[in-house]
């Protein structure tokens, strides 16, 4: 029954997500979708890269929540420019969600657009926003079976930040085993441990970053 | 463009929802809806309160994942009868699949049916499954914003656990403002702090369980 009306709504926003990655293509933005569960880390990873790279490039974020402007108001302070997006309940950000809030940037000035999606490992992950790559999220409290449970993202994600690792000592998560199912499903995952409390492993996640940025220019 | 096509389905789940619930009253069975993120502890829980109780109640559970029967086989292994739904990346259970599951159980002989759902703080909290009540878990890990940014959840939650309270020495957590925010969302919610891996403070939620199902054969 839900079927049928669930393919009309997604390519309909596939025909919106292609414009938008050409508009991205042509003004050289690399757009990473962010995607985890509520509580993974997403708006404490880009505090940090927002950061640690604003002397390299230029960056804006969209945030998606159901409600407040917490995460937008988290990001802005680092000096970003951020435009919050609150669905009122919808369970995922879509394309014509992206393009209503393009409007509120300037593309040509900008390198790096991040989009911090609603916290959820489900519905974000079918709703293509024309990002460049989807960075899936997983904190070491969540449980190492999420990429056997969840196996969408992980398949779909260019990159998986394993975030929390300073809690390791304290909970029971097998990081081989994270890693063993996550790289199954997809044999191209940058797989990145870190911390976004205390900093660790961010270094290979800035150096992915500069990398990405600079295939996408030499495009 | 999005939002009759929903409204459609929900209508559509309601009235399923609404049979369920006669059919439970109608055997004395309290059903409860386990709503939380991925990861936040609602099979830990289950496991703890399937192998606490069994002396004192006839309890089954449906569980509901994208992919696998890990979580059933853990259940199971308590004693308890368990069915396993797998979406296949839908992001919610819903009433019709509560009804498909049912006939796998001898509802006569039955004291409480527990329904474990997806992973997902928003989806499942729209489709209601004829439960008498939805328990909410956060885990002290996912952060105490969240009942602000997932509002709906708490509005409508009888209970909300705050799981993984022995990780708190570790974590940025505050346990009164979380409480603050839900409480102040949904004035007769009960919340139990806890710690499904320790078993600290479950007394008090198998006391919620004793008097919910008193209540229950009382109607």
């Amino acid at each position: 029954m839900e079927i049928p009306v669930i393919r009309n709504v997604l390519e309909a926003n596939s025909k919106i997500a292609g414009s938008l990655r050409t508009l991205f293509a042509h003004h050289g933005i690399l757009a990473l979708n962010l995607i985890s569960s509520p509580g993974a880390g997403k708006t404490s990873l880009l505090e940090r890269t927002l950061s640690a790279l604003k002397s390299e490039f230029r960056m804006a974020v969209i945030e998606g929540d159901l409600q407040t402007d917490n995460d937008a108001r988290r990001v802005a302070a680092t000096g970003a420019q951020a435009v919050q997006i609150n669905t009122e309940g919808g369970c995922h950000l879509d394309a014509a969600m992206i393009r209503s809030a393009l409007a509120h940037f300037h593309l040509a000035e900008l390198d790096i657009l991040f989009i911090e999606n609603v916290g959820n490992l489900v519905c974000p992950v079918e709703f293509d926003c024309g990002e460049d790559d989807k960075i899936a999220l997983l904190s070491v409290t969540e449980g190492d079976d999420k990429p056997e449970k969840y196996p969408l993202l992980f398949n779909l994600a260019s990159v998986l930040m394993l975030n929390k690792v300073d809690l390791l000592p304290y909970v029971d998560f097998d990081l081989a085993r994270a890693t063993h199912f996550a790289t199954r499903l997809n044999r191209s995952l940058a797989v990145f441990e870190v911390s976004c409390r205390t900093g660790q492993g961010l270094n290979a996640w800035y150096d992915w970053l500069r990398a990405r940025c600079a295939a996408k220019r030499a495009q």
